[in-house]
Formats: C-alpha cells, structure tokens, sequence
C-alpha cells in the first residue's frame, strides 16, 4: 500500500510538473510563486482518492489525472488564501513560509488566483465520457469550490473567529471548507471512468463521511501535536479562539467521533467488494495519523 | 445605437441577477459582497462586445450569454483583487467604496475568489458548437484570465510600481491586462455562433487593436479627468508613479496612438459589412469617452 501511495504520488507530482509553465517563463514571480505552494511536500491526499475512485469503478488512473491535478491547484489555492493576514494570518505551512512571508502579499493573492484559474483550464482537457458531459465536470468543481462549499466554509470560518459558534455551525464550516472539495475529488475520479449513478451515489456517500473525519482529526491534531511535526503553526485554533471539536465536545468525543465516521465510510464500501481495497485503507491511514 | 447598449446592458444585469444566489442564500455575506461588486454600475462593455460578436457573426445574443455573464465576473473579480491594499490599494470604484472598505480585506478576496469561480461554472452551461467544444471555451477563458494574461499583467504591473519602465514592458501590461480579456469577449461571443476560423481571426484582430486603446484611453483619462468624473481615484497612477502612456510618450501621442489603433481596428471590420455596425460603433463610443 506505501507503494502504490509513493506510485500514484509521483504520477501527480509528474503530471503537475508538466501541466505548470516552468519558473523560467515570464513573468518569472508568479510561476515560482505558484510552483512554490503546489510543490511544498503537499502529501496529495484529495488526487490520490480522486484516482483510488477511478481504479475502484474499474477505470485507469490516467484518465482522471488532469482532474486529480486541477484538484491539487484549488486545493493549494485555498491554503495559500487562508494563510494571507487578512484571513487565517499564519506564518508556516508544512514546516515552510506561508507564500506571502515569502513572496509579499500581492503576489500570495495573484499566485492562488492564478491556480485557481489553471485549475479550470486542466480539468477543461478531460475529453467527457458518456454519462458526464465536460460541462458537469466543470460545474462539478466549480461548486464544490466556489461560495456554497469551499469559500463559504471559509466564510464563515472567518466570520465565527473569537465568536461562540455550537456545533451545527462548526460542523457546517469542516462540511464546507474540507469534506466537499474531499468528496469531489471522488465523485469527480467516479465519473472520470463512466460510473453508473449507483456507484457515484455510494462514493458520495463514502466522500462525505470520509471528509469529515479527516477534519475532525486535523482539529485534534492541532491540539496534540507540537508545531515541528505538524509543520504549521499548532494550537493555532486554540489561541484564535476559533471553535474546534475538541473545544466543543473535548478531546475523547472527538476521537469517537472520527472513529464512528470512519467505520461508516468502510461500511459505505462494502458493495464494492476488494476493488475498494485502496479506499478502504486510505481511510485508515488517515485515521490513524498520529494524534 | 444607445437603445442597442441599454437592451444589451438590461440583458446581461437580468442574467446575471438570476444566476447570482441571492443575498439571502447563507453565507450572506459572500452574496452581499459578490453582487456589491457586480452590481456596482458596470458598463458592461465586456459582455456587450461578446454578444454584439455573437450578432456579427450572424448569432443570436441569447447564444452567448452565460459566457457574457461570466466575463463579467472574471472583470468584476479581477478589480476586487487590483483594488486591495497589497495591491493597487484603491478606496473607490465608480464613485463607491471598493469590496474592502465595505467588507473588510478578508471578505473581498473571498468575493473575488468566489466570483472568478463562479464565471467557470456558468461557462460551463454553454453546449459547445462543431467548431468549439465547451473545453475549448474553459480553456480560452482560463487562458485569458490566468498567468500568461490577465494575473500575469498584474504581476508585472505590481513589480514595475516606483520604477522606470519602457513602452514595451508597458505595452505587455496592457496587452495582459486588458486587452486579452477584450478580445477574448469578442472570441467567445463569435465562438458561440460557431464563427468560421476567418472571422474568429479577424475578430481576434480587432478585439486587440480595440482592447490596446481602450487602456490609453484610460490612461490619458487618468490624467485629464477629475476624480468626480471617473468615479475613481484620480490622478491615482501619476501618484503611484505608475507607467502610463501620457507619462512615457506625453498626451498629445498618446491621444494619437488611440486614434490609430481605433481606426485599425475599423479597417480591421471591413470585411463583415454592415454586420458589423454595432462593433464600429462601439469602437468609436470607447475612443470618444470624454478625455
């Protein structure tokens, strides 16, 4: 399984590497900065389940590979935007300078602007498939990223900061912000290889359950672990006063809760018999990040 | 002619209005901040130039609309990021607050972000033609407003502030900042009818010519007009010790250099007759902008 997540890596870093203009091209400031944040020691999770997803409805990983890479640019985007003064004022990000303690905050603001518009012009190469027009795709990815998913996580999150939010609240920004651009990545590898509605509904299903464990852990990770192995500023949360599930539920409902989403998202697999093999241990390798 | 603007112009605001979630849809906050921007009172000179290449070509506007729709809101987002602090640093647009004075800096980026998002989903309603797929109309959007036109302009524009550049590093400005996204609103609308490869190069032409005069136009108005005028700060790029064409070849050449490229871009037409009008006329209309 090492393998197959150090394989499916290298074809995402390759893929992106040729898709990016080289830093040599001009204007030089905004491929280095975009090159920069993309190819920081991102560990490639939401490409990686978006061609788990294609292998697991019988496809090949190749024909999702400029989807799972538009993925991988908003992604990076996003992080690149939260980490700006105005929003989530952090200084380090996988154990490196945020892009504007680097590159100033003009260029951070115009380097995710412009992954987010590469985004759209490499998911624009997928050739559509008889069941999901190029067109879906596109809306596909522009909603789970755009102001009723991603950004609208991002807005409330920004908005909740220093404020009492309950748990409905919070739960609605890691909805937001982590688990639907998770669950796209998924649904979009299910479509890349022509999947019936049937499969597509359940690795929806799998995707949301699977999102949201992932940001409840990250919550309790941000209260575990020290900032060097996280290599982002830890108990970050915590001093913004910003609502976590620890904060809210404590540390040991947290864990349960991340377990209870787990299980449920291997229980969502179960039809797909061993091809889901990758998914199922995905999920259990994110669960058992160290916290 | 004036009724051709105002039906066009009333066509492009009911769009838009009803692809817009309301400003009730939760997160409000984006939705405010996003329709602030949009409906701020935009000329809409971009979307008309689509549809009125739609008409030329021998379309109907309705063909072409939700790409009008969504190049205005790559404009529309693009001056919500030029506006911000780290960037241009600019309190007014068309005589109100820019994003940031009302929203604060974190909300404006989002807005932006979300804006320019939400123009690739409306492209992606667009059915394609036999010439032009609905990959090939993401990629040209994606490539005009991306790294190698529209953000790489900004970038070049941010580096060269308080230092002396030539005309040709201004004329690349230009030619990314504005022009691209000009001409690619005449591209797209003459796609959308499934304009032949001579008309779309000849529209092609023209919409560069075009867009190149209409920002020494606004150069030299930057420095004639009175902020009361312009709705914005005047005087703004003078301060800025920014390059402009009146400050690197004087007003009277600029003003000559805006003639020429606005009677290019007639010459440019000749071959569509009278089919083309609309798109003299609105060449003439830009060049007699008060100055």
């Amino acid at each position: 399984m090492k393998d197959y997540l150090l394989s499916h890596q290298k074809m995402v870093d390759e893929a992106l590497e040729s898709y990016l203009p080289k830093a040599t091209v001009k204007p030089k400031t905004i491929y280095k900065a975009m090159r920069y944040s993309l190819f920081a020691g991102g560990k490639r999770l939401r490409p990686i389940l978006c061609l788990a997803a294609t292998e697991t409805c019988g496809g090949t990983p190749e024909a999702a590979l400029p989807l799972a890479c538009a993925i991988e640019c908003i992604h990076t985007y996003s992080l690149i935007h939260d980490d700006l003064p105005c929003m989530d004022n952090d200084d380090f990000r996988r154990g490196m300078p945020t892009s504007h303690k680097v590159f100033g905050e003009g260029i951070a603001v115009l380097a995710g602007d412009a992954l987010l518009t590469i985004a759209f012009e490499l998911a624009a190469l997928v050739p559509g498939w008889p069941r999901y027009s190029v067109g879906d795709i596109i809306r596909e990815l522009a909603i789970a990223s755009g102001s009723r998913h991603l950004i609208g996580g991002q807005v409330v999150d920004l908005e909740s900061e220093g404020k009492k939010v309950g748990l409905s609240i919070l739960r609605f920004i890691h909805e937001s912000k982590t688990a639907a651009l998770l669950s796209s990545s998924i649904r979009l590898g299910a479509m890349s290889t022509n999947a019936t509605p049937s499969q597509l509904e359940k690795l929806t299903s799998f995707g949301k359950a699977l999102g949201l464990a992932f940001q409840v852990i990250d919550d309790i990770l941000d209260v575990t672990q020290t900032a060097e192995k996280l290599g982002k500023s830890a108990g970050k949360d915590l001093m913004a006063k910003k609502a976590t599930y620890p904060s809210l539920v404590g540390l040991e409902r947290s864990r349960k809760i991340a377990q209870k989403l787990t299980k449920e998202a291997h229980t969502i697999l179960k039809p797909f018999g061993c091809k889901a093999d990758v998914l199922h241990w995905l999920a259990d390798h994110l669960l058992a990040r160290e916290y």
